[in-house]
């Protein structure tokens, strides 16, 4: 009987210690939590609803011509070039690619870039050379490797030519004499563009629920930030806020598999302070867009991970770190909204 | 007065002589209508809800699969091409240009059908050297002019990275021990393709709803029967059922603006007979996906009844008789339905 009452006892106090100690570490735990969720606060924001502009207004006329004309190639030189030719939505808007292949097969020097997310960054592409998705757009049907357009009024002859295209335009730009011009061909791709946006369970954590991301997912974004990882690919977009030359530490050639040096914005400004110079891309949806890096050289997310550990922050990132990194980088992955899904029927000639 | 009551008499008899000639004349037109509408019923079906096919079987597992592959361009030799490029939704699943493109820019001899409505022909392509659309959609992915892969083992092998892509495999064929083959991947899509239908006001017309095309169509389906255009493009599709030589009466290079001489079928079966026929393309849709003819060289679609006329007929279709055959033409273009204009997101590796 003793020997019963005494292990009754045992377990009692073991009871009593073990409760004990869950509640203090449910407590501790939920302290970290809050604290992380604060921190996150400070560095990060949920993403609008649409991303706007006040050179452009967004209209539902706009974005309506802006969707059609995002899937129009016969607008280009040789009629297979559409904004949705490197940007489908099946793959979350970038394409697949190391390098963008433009008009006639043409090489583009660098890795597209999804357009979902993009259009409050501090300029377009991967040097900046693209002051906004107006007017990448608007560069864009007369770039060489691009749609290789060679004058923008050939470019409004062949929209005048579909009788739906001159309603919609004279639609969405109701106060302009001739409103077929690439200036609002632009426009209106550069509003469907500013409605691209596609909230994430990071988002809804943002805005204070706390079980919207995974113990893991929060484990990452703990050393996302810990590591300096948003010190660069920090605000609503993480990324797309600021120029960093890319291999601080170390050259990034180094690490990654790319088959040429690119000097990054030093090919537009000639300043040898910016070689190498590139503008920090935005995570939103990183996981769904590989390959990675300005010229697609890495396919694998992690590798990623390490390599900017290593070239930019001088860390040494190990495996078990990188794929927590990752999981994080995972719940910034959206929904693509269903009306966003659905191709648009282009006009034919009457 | 007598001037007054010989007045009323007059109008009496006018008002009487009027309305016996209305009467008869709706009757007349009635019967006219009702004659035409049998005619046509005689000649035409109504398309059906799914062009099935006892070798596959369309399931929705194999469509939702099939599906997707319908937009994976990961497949190609150069990440560029899918069946979507050259069959997007966008221009009812054709391609705009004269002749297709393929990777790397490879030309193709000839212009793209369209996919819809296309899965009961005889054969696919013009020439009609694709058995079925399983067939084409097996032979593309190898096509050196097409996806461009050299072994089948390098697409099931690119397949398989995605466990997505093994586990739709396996849903779609669950009798399969390793399910991810070719031959599958050309099933899932051939089953998606027999899902592409696309119902018409014509339909409408041949289930007997007689005001389904407008008194000009109706003028136009006369006009289109009675030249003698039903004799080929003739069934539910309007075409796909039979081989015919494009130039029975004068060479078709006569009149369309053909860059050079395609010889047709002779290309497959080097037999003389064989020399300039084609597979009688089918006319759903005709009018939202031109170019024309199996070169793409004709634009307008007016001007391909004339040649059609000339070279097929010995008619001399007339531009206003054109017009009127157009206005019918037009009744064949379908609603695609909503859900096939949904782009479906693909896998990315875990």
């Amino acid at each position: 009987m003793n020997f019963i009452k005494s292990y009754q006892k045992t377990l009692y106090i073991c009871f009593v210690v073990f409760a004990l100690v869950f509640v203090a570490g449910l407590s501790f735990s939920d302290d970290m939590d809050q604290g992380l969720l604060k921190k996150t606060q400070q560095l990060f924001s949920p993403l609008p609803k649409v991303m706007e502009s006040a050179q452009n207004p967004v209209t539902p006329e706009k974005i309506k011509l802006g969707k059609m004309l995002f899937f129009e190639s016969r607008i280009s030189i040789d009629g297979t070039v559409s904004c949705s030719k490197c940007h489908p939505f099946s793959l979350y808007a970038a394409d697949g690619l190391k390098t963008a292949v433009g008009n006639n097969c043409k090489p583009n020097p660098r890795n597209t870039p999804t357009v979902l997310n993009a259009a409050s960054q501090i300029s377009q592409h991967w040097i900046g050379n693209r002051a906004s998705v107006e007017d990448q757009a608007k560069q864009a049907v007369v770039g060489p490797a691009a749609f290789g357009m060679v004058k923008y009024e050939d470019v409004e002859n062949r929209l005048k030519r579909y009788s739906a295209y001159v309603a919609l335009f004279k639609g969405a730009f109701p106060e302009d004499k001739d409103p077929v011009t690439v200036d609002n061909f632009a426009k209106a791709i550069g509003a469907f563009e500013r409605t691209l946006v596609t909230p994430a369970p990071f988002d809804a954590y943002l805005k204070g629920d706390n079980k919207a991301l995974t113990a893991g997912q929060k484990q990452g974004l703990k050393l996302f930030i810990d590591s300096g990882c948003g010190v660069c690919h920090s605000g609503t977009y993480l990324g797309g806020q600021m120029y960093k030359k890319f291999g601080i530490i170390e050259p990034y050639w180094t690490y990654t598999k790319s088959e040429k040096i690119d000097e990054g914005r030093f090919a537009i400004t000639k300043n040898e302070a910016d070689k190498y110079v590139f503008k920090v891309p935005i995570l939103r949806n990183v996981a769904k867009t590989p390959p990675y890096f300005h010229d697609g050289s890495v396919e694998s997310l992690a590798s990623s991970v390490i390599i900017m550990g290593k070239v930019q922050l001088g860390r040494d990132i190990n495996e078990k770190q990188a794929a927590q990194i990752v999981e994080f980088l995972r719940s910034l992955t959206g929904e693509i909204p269903k009306d966003l899904l659905e191709v648009p029927v282009l006009p034919t000639l009457d």
